[in-house]
Parts: structure tokens; sequence; C-alpha cells
């Protein structure tokens, strides 16, 4: 049972019609009117050894990015305000002091970037620490769901892909040095905001963010809206330290940015109608292929399909 | 570093005045004024052995207890209407889809009972269970918060007290037969979500769920409005099954029942006035003593001060 899988379950268990429910389960955030505003919730828990290690990550580091990726869910909705987090702390015995106060410091930064404030909280017993965050904000367009993509239509990703897996091979690898920027992707990532709320101004049909890696990305995609993708993969965008790092491992940099999880950037789809105007506006953004109606996901290079070896990044 | 040590660092790192939020940091729920409506925000987190165990707990009584801890915060602000439950689980590797299911059913029956809606979630990897539910509702009259106990109220509670703590103890000695009631107060705990907006009607002065026991209630109370409570205790309503258990077991029942945490139910004050109607409104309720001026916790028996030995019921 993946991640896919019970979200799906728990879904179908708890399938509502409300009319004030603008974005249910199935989402990355959960919207709802009220008193004539929309008001967007989102909740993602980091855990221990599954979302960061303390001997890899700084307290600092570990709150800073428990909070951006939450941040980063209410950006995938488009023009959002975030107000207020909650934090949810669960911290083994003996935890020092010092290191709740990184947790907290990391939290604070995050929160003073987004402008938002850190507005209550509950500390448990845990054997592993686990930070929950929930992150309330206000949506000052419609939201933008995973629904709505057509086909022809293009598809695009912010920023670059696979810096945050190919930082998580370093710690994992014990080569910590000389690597701050893709170590920082993985460890500190930083939500796409500003370009959530840009990108919503030109109209796109179905936007998420890239959290488990942009394979399983399109799988969701394509599953929520039948329909597929055709990406043109020499065009994904990746940084110069990725292809450095990919360079002197052997390592395939196509299928480790398709593979790897983490990025937080966002993934949407737009009519070709409105892709001029998007990418006259907005920089740090690629085209990376096109929505076809066969829900399938193809590689291409060259023009021709090819198999790209991706393992996706599952935490089940 | 206890609990209230963490949450008051967390308060003073991120206090922040904002015209917006209506009850911040350091109360049960976060209230906070949107589009005209007062909204209310909960988060509480139950941990793998931390707040149950697998081996003494259906899944679906500790779903159902994820949700009624929750729901006790907001009913802890008086006449909140429960709206939308959104859940993180952290779910161990090779964790069967029947528990999976099992805890949903668990969140899905007490949502039912309190009309509210499981709205979204996140699932993660995590070695524990875990189950972090965030609660949003919405403020029907000014939410009373933990702050506003006068010297001269009277302090009173709902239900009656110790039975969670007498559950938790015959798990621990693996004596489950024939205990029905005990048991299902601590695994099955159920929010005082009427009783909290039918006492928010007669003006009480402060209120707060007794999460953590009685006394350590009384602490909280205690410090935040700089007074403390002189506690009649022979007047503590303890239910007969729990008298039954302490006279078998020897235990002395007011000591357990000051100590015992997880009752989930309501403490709260009031002014003498205002107690009289309050009294011939309400079932179920029990005045316990008065707020005093000394910021101090006095048990009386027969009038003469008495030490009770207690524990207190503190995660850290």
């Amino acid at each position: 049972m993946n991640e896919a899988d019970i979200i799906s379950f728990i879904g179908n268990k708890f399938a509502a019609k409300n009319k004030n429910i603008i974005v249910g389960f199935g989402d990355d955030t959960f919207c709802f009117k009220s008193g004539g505003k929309v008001l967007a919730v989102t909740k993602d828990m980091l855990v221990e050894n599954t979302h960061f290690k303390t001997a890899w990550s700084t307290p600092f580091e570990i709150g800073y990015k428990a909070v951006n990726v939450n941040i980063s869910d209410l950006a995938s909705m488009g023009s959002v305000m975030p107000l207020y987090i909650l934090v949810g702390l669960g911290i083994p015995k003996n935890t020092k002091q010092s290191y709740i106060k990184g947790i907290a410091t990391g939290i604070q930064k995050a929160c003073k970037e987004y402008g938002c404030i850190v507005a209550g909280g509950d500390t448990v017993r845990a054997e592993k620490i686990t930070i929950s965050v929930t992150a309330v904000g206000e949506c000052l367009s419609s939201p933008i769901t995973r629904r709505g993509a057509k086909a022809g239509d293009l598809i695009f990703v912010t920023g670059t892909l696979g810096d945050s897996a190919a930082g998580l091979q370093l710690l994992q690898d014990n080569k910590k040095s000389g690597h701050k920027y893709l170590l920082s992707r993985h460890k500190a990532p930083k939500a796409r905001l500003k370009e959530g709320a840009a990108i919503a101004k030109c109209n796109p049909s179905a936007m998420m963010d890239i959290s488990d890696g942009l394979h399983e990305s399109l799988k969701i995609m394509s599953a929520t809206n039948n329909l597929g993708f055709s990406i043109t993969a020499e065009r994904l965008p990746l940084s110069k330290e990725f292809l450095k790092y990919c360079k002197i491992n052997k390592i395939d940099p196509y299928a480790l940015a398709i593979s790897g999880g983490e990025d937080f950037e966002l993934l949407f789809t737009i009519s070709k109608a409105n892709a001029k105007p998007l990418q006259a506006a907005i920089k740090g953004i690629t085209c990376i292929g096109e929505v076809i109606k066969d829900e399938d996901i193809r590689y291409l290079f060259n023009g021709k399909e090819t198999k790209v070896k991706h393992t996706g990044f599952n935490h089940f």
C-alpha cells in the first residue's frame, strides 16, 4: 500500500459533498470557503530517518525544512498568502534544550521569509523527532488544483530537478564538503511561493508540487486527469552543480532528475495560448513537454521514446 | 524541559502581535478572525507507546481517540462547531492495510459524532504509528481562554476524574476483563463538546481541558492567572467503577484522580453569581473548590490542608 493508495483509500472513505469545500482530499492543500474568503490548510509531517537524519541536518535545517515543505503545498495552489503555522513537535526523552531551540529558530526563520506567524503548537514525547506542521493560508485567487490538464497543454516545471536527490546521495556517501548548493537543496529547500502566485495569474490548467519526484508527480497528474505526458528529457532543467556531480559519479542525470524526490519545485500544465505570456512574464520556468491523450508517461530523447530507469521516490 | 517549558519557549520565541489573532500560543486552541468569523485551529499528535500501545488499543480506538483529543481542545474554547479534520498518518513499513482501515474507520466514526468532515491528509513512513490531527472549527461565541479566573471564583469540572488513569493501570497490569468502562475511558475517550458550548453560555471566567491530569491543569491555570486554587478533595467527582477499582487495589482514589491524565474533561472557573444559573442549566458538572489569591494549589480534606501524593502526568 503506497502513499497514493492510502490517501485514495482514506479519501474515498471520507468523501463528502460540502458546498464550502473548494478543494478536498487528493490535492496538495485543503481549501474551504469561510466568511467570503477561501482559506487553505495543509499539513505535512517530517519524521527522523524518513525525511531527515540528525547526523546530516542541523536542528535549524530540520525546522526550516518542515515549514518550507508545507509552504510548498500552499504555493502549489497558486496565489496563497501564508498566515499561520502550527507546530506539533514529537521529541525523544533527553533531547537537549539547545536542540529544540535550534528547531524553533529554523521554523521562525522560514516563517519570517514567508510573512507568516507561528500561532500554536503541541509537544509530545516520541521515540524519533517528529515535526508535524499545519499551515493556514488565504487563497488570493481561485485555487489551482491537480485536475484540469487538457491534451495539447504544455507542461512546465520551476527551477531545476534532481538537486535534492544528489544532495541526499552525497549525505549517504558521507561526502559533505564542496557541495554546498546540492546539500542545501536537500536539507533546507525553499518553497516556490512567489512563483506559484505568478504562475496562477497566467491561468495554468493544473498544478502540484514535486515532493516525491517528477515521475511520481506525473503519475499522479496522469491518473487524476486520465491523460498522459510526453516529456522531452533533454529539456529537463538541471543545475550545473547537479550535472557536475552526475558526471564525476557516472550517474545518468536524467534518470536521477526524473526519480529523485524532494525538489519542492512546481509542476504545472497550461494551454499553448497562455504559455506565451507566461514565458514572457516569469523567469526560471522550463517547458518540459506536452500533455497527451493516452494515460501514459513517455520520455523522449532526440524525439525517440526511451526507457528511463526510475525507481520513484516512495516512502512506503 | 517539560511540555509547558517547551511551549512557553516556542511561544516566547514566536510571540507576535497580530490584530487577527484572538487566542494565540499557550492555550488549547489557536483562534483567529477571518472574514467576519472566528476560526479555531488545533493540533494534537498521538504517538505509539506514548499515547497508546498497539497491544492495548484497536486501530479503531486509536483513530477514534486521535480525533477526540483534538475535539476536546476545541470544546475547551466554549461554543465551537467542528468543521474539518486533517489527518497526518505516520505508518511503519509493512503495516497491514486492514490496520490502516481500522484507524480510518475510528477517525470517521468520531467525525460523524461531531458532525465534521475529514478533509485532507498526508501519510509518511515512520518507525512508530503517529497520528497527527488538525481540527478546524468555527467559534460560535467568544473563545473562553485559560486566562480570566478571579479570586473568589468557583472552580468546576465536567464528568469524573481518574477513570482514564485507572484504565491505563489496568492495561499495564494486563487486567482487561470486567473493566469495560474504565478501559474505554482510556482507550476511546469522548470530548465534552456539547458541555463546552453549554458552559460558555453561562459566562465562565476561564476554561481548559484536563488532558494531563487535574493537578497539571491547575498548575497551568494558576501560572496563567497568577492565582491559586483551594480544592475540596472529597468533592472530586469519582465514578463508582473508579472507586471500586481503587478499593480493590488499595489505591488512594484522590491521589489518582488528581494526578491521572487523559480524562479529557473540562476544567473551568466562574463567578459565584454566574455559578447558580450554570448549575441549574447543566447536569454532570461538579464544583471542586475556589480560586484563591495566593499562587498555590491546596487540597483540603475535611477543611484541613493535606498533602496529596501526585506524580503529575508529564510526557517529558
